[in-house]
């Protein structure tokens, strides 16, 4: 990551972190590394993607593949019973060799979570608002939740006549609808998964349903869609819940309901989310979670039940820096002042000017040769952003007076009082707008 | 890390990285693993506590051990002649297992370079004054910064009769002498490495020196200690240089100038350094660096000098915490007030309010359950010292009034303007001072 790259992610990062703290939760961090057992089985097919560390004596650890099963293991190890945090981590997928790039095997995730009994769907409603917020003032374009319930899943394929055991497999080619037509999917469930038409035909009824939560709603109480289906109609009756929990958060539009939604790994147990970018060129996921209320009993024996959310920002970082490129807005360092001198070997008298400033808190440089000609310096203000430069020679020094050059508007002034004058125009002057002549 | 360490880490973290940025640094980011012959053979004895990644195919990978060597690895790959860079980031060692605790196979460094062809001392000036002023705002107490010259080391072996080929063996038994006697390091020179007792009597000359740089500068020259040894007295010279530059930027009271610190790594060329905390029971190396002209061009083969700075804060950290501890002045989260109510069933009343909360910015918490007791709530915001409470209850919600409770001198008032009246209340409250009764 380079330092443009780097300025852009702390941005980022600092928004989606106030976010969080501004829903009360904080922060906690777990290691890098896991041992290997609490990772494995967590993920189903996903698991060859996870890297392990050689086996050099002591424990057989593997890389963190999210940041969710770590936070569960957290959880269970110190015997908490409530807890909402965050934390903002890299995690690691062992990518095939030849997509091997930096990003696609380290990257970031920004993980919300509540932890705790709790009432039903209050959670999951604070944290589809963390959502919304987050992609709102990230200011990536438009984007939508699509949002579905495990246990609409699970009601499905029972009420379709499909053999419960097969519900990963029919997930997995049910969660492809989004990018393939249900033709597709169809001879997929039936010539690779072995369902009769008869199945298909009862589980196309269903997944076809997506809308706003409103309408599919009305939809599934009036046509009465799951019959006498106990899971199923208790599931509607904690979606309508949620509903108007989410119109007191003033989050519907954002929301959209899809059955086709069957989000890939195995703890879900109840409500799940993706959220997409759907203005052109941005499509992809960037956010997804549920509901996982089993997980944190996989390794204390006592379930506590838990809802989060893990936004992937690197889609994010690629918009931030197109749009940054685009509006010349971001630099990479924060230097207010270049001290600069005319004239050989005035390290010292540099480095007394600077350290004036740094002690009084003002953000300044100066290069590090002894003998530096006017012109390179210029450019070196220029070149990074710096509006403010003061300039030392002998004469100044003779005199004992500081002259700055604004370089926005050219002015040159001869400083009385030093500190407060200059921390009055770093104020003045922000950012540097001239451009080198 | 628990969110209490994870609030002091944070802070920490914010005061390192304003000086980082102060003196012009910008942020890079390089990968948690490197490719295993990147590390192999750039730290000596310590190359064993380096983890390796399983082989699953791909690249041969090991985590980073510090940032330094990915730093030089960065520079050479990107072809980039001048940088001033910071990273803030985790390194990896695999300690002996018997010592296996998070903190030490996984740590924080906060690393401070400065890349690039420049005057004799001067960016190591500057790298000696951004410790100084870290460890300054970091408030953690004395400290003070051992300085000595690699090339000084080179002088005194040769100067000594040693055999060169032994300087790694030497100053490994020399660099024991913070904490050992010179009888007991002179035993190891003579009956474990094979010197002469005229070798060490030689050696003990030199590396018995110690004191302020102004002390130890006037007695090298007046009793010109180092004879007509030419890489000697120019490095003399160069140190002069540095004492001036050092006072310049007032930092001369924290530099002690020692002859016997010879820090481990085999990269360093020029100028290396070490700071410590002085104070009773605080005592530890937590910062260290050096010049390293030659790294980045083991990568590139095109030689780019470079000085920088490691910084270690671990032991920061517990400092940082039992002050806080004492003083019970951190909070793990933020929250300003939590949104209360009386009776069952409101959970839509209280989103409602937090919703507004939120999109004003204010930090809102409710707790998760729609049926909860007065006094739970209450404890819940003196547990996490948040300091006002909204109560709603169907008296405030008929009359349309919202009544917020100052938990600081137990004030209720009703709010006629809801969003700016709180935002008020938030400044004049920003902590909980009140005890639960």
């Amino acid at each position: 990551m380079n330092p443009l790259q780097s300025a852009i992610k702390e941005k980022a990062i600092a928004i989606i972190k106030q976010v969080f703290q501004k829903h009360g939760a904080s922060e906690i961090d777990t290691p890098v590394f896991e041992r290997k057992e609490t990772l494995t089985g967590k993920y189903g097919e996903e698991s060859k993607l996870i890297y392990d560390l050689e086996d050099q004596g002591g424990e057989l650890l593997s890389l963190r593949y999210d940041l969710t099963v770590p936070f569960a293991r957290y959880v269970a190890e110190n015997a908490i019973s409530n807890i909402k945090r965050f934390h903002i981590a890299k995690v690691y997928r062992r990518d095939q060799p030849q997509m091997t790039k930096g990003r696609f095997r380290e990257f970031y995730q920004c993980d919300f979570d509540i932890a705790g009994q709790s009432s039903v769907m209050i959670p999951e409603a604070e944290v589809l608002k963390v959502v919304v917020e987050i992609l709102t003032n990230l200011d990536v374009g438009n984007f939508v939740i699509k949002i579905n319930n495990r246990k609409f899943l699970d009601s499905i394929i029972e009420l379709s006549g499909c053999d419960k055991a097969q519900f990963k497999t029919i997930c997995s080619s049910v969660d492809k609808l989004d990018k393939e037509p249900w033709e597709k999917v169809e001879h997929e469930l039936i010539h690779a998964k072995g369902l009769t038409k008869d199945m298909t035909t009862k589980l196309w009824e269903f997944v076809k349903r997506k809308g706003s939560m409103k309408e599919m709603l009305d939809q599934l109480r009036s046509e009465n869609v799951f019959g006498d289906h106990q899971l199923a109609n208790e599931t509607l009756a904690e979606m309508e819940l949620l509903y108007q929990y989410l119109e007191s958060l003033d989050c519907l539009d954002k929301i959209s309901f899809d059955f086709s939604l069957a989000r890939g790994l195995d703890y879900y147990t109840g409500l799940i989310y993706e959220a997409t970018l759907t203005e052109e060129g941005k499509v992809g996921s960037i956010a997804g979670g549920g509901r996982y209320d089993e997980l944190i009993g996989m390794f204390s024996g006592q379930n506590i039940p838990a809802v989060g959310v893990s936004i992937g920002i690197e889609r994010i970082f690629v918009i931030l820096e197109d749009k940054a490129k685009a509006e010349q807005n971001i630099r990479a360092t924060k230097t207010q002042v270049l001290v600069a001198s005319i004239g050989k070997n005035m390290a010292n008298e540099r480095f007394k000017i600077c350290n004036t400033l740094w002690n009084n808190g003002i953000y300044a440089e100066t290069m590090y040769n002894d003998n530096l000609k006017p012109q390179k310096q210029i450019s070196y203000a220029f070149t990074n952003g710096i509006p403010l430069i003061i300039w030392i020679g002998e004469d100044e020094i003779a005199a004992g007076v500081i002259k700055v050059k604004i370089l926005n508007n050219k002015e040159e002034r001869f400083l009385k009082d030093f500190i407060p004058e200059m921390q009055q125009l770093v104020v003045e002057n922000p950012v540097l707008t001239a451009k080198e002549e």
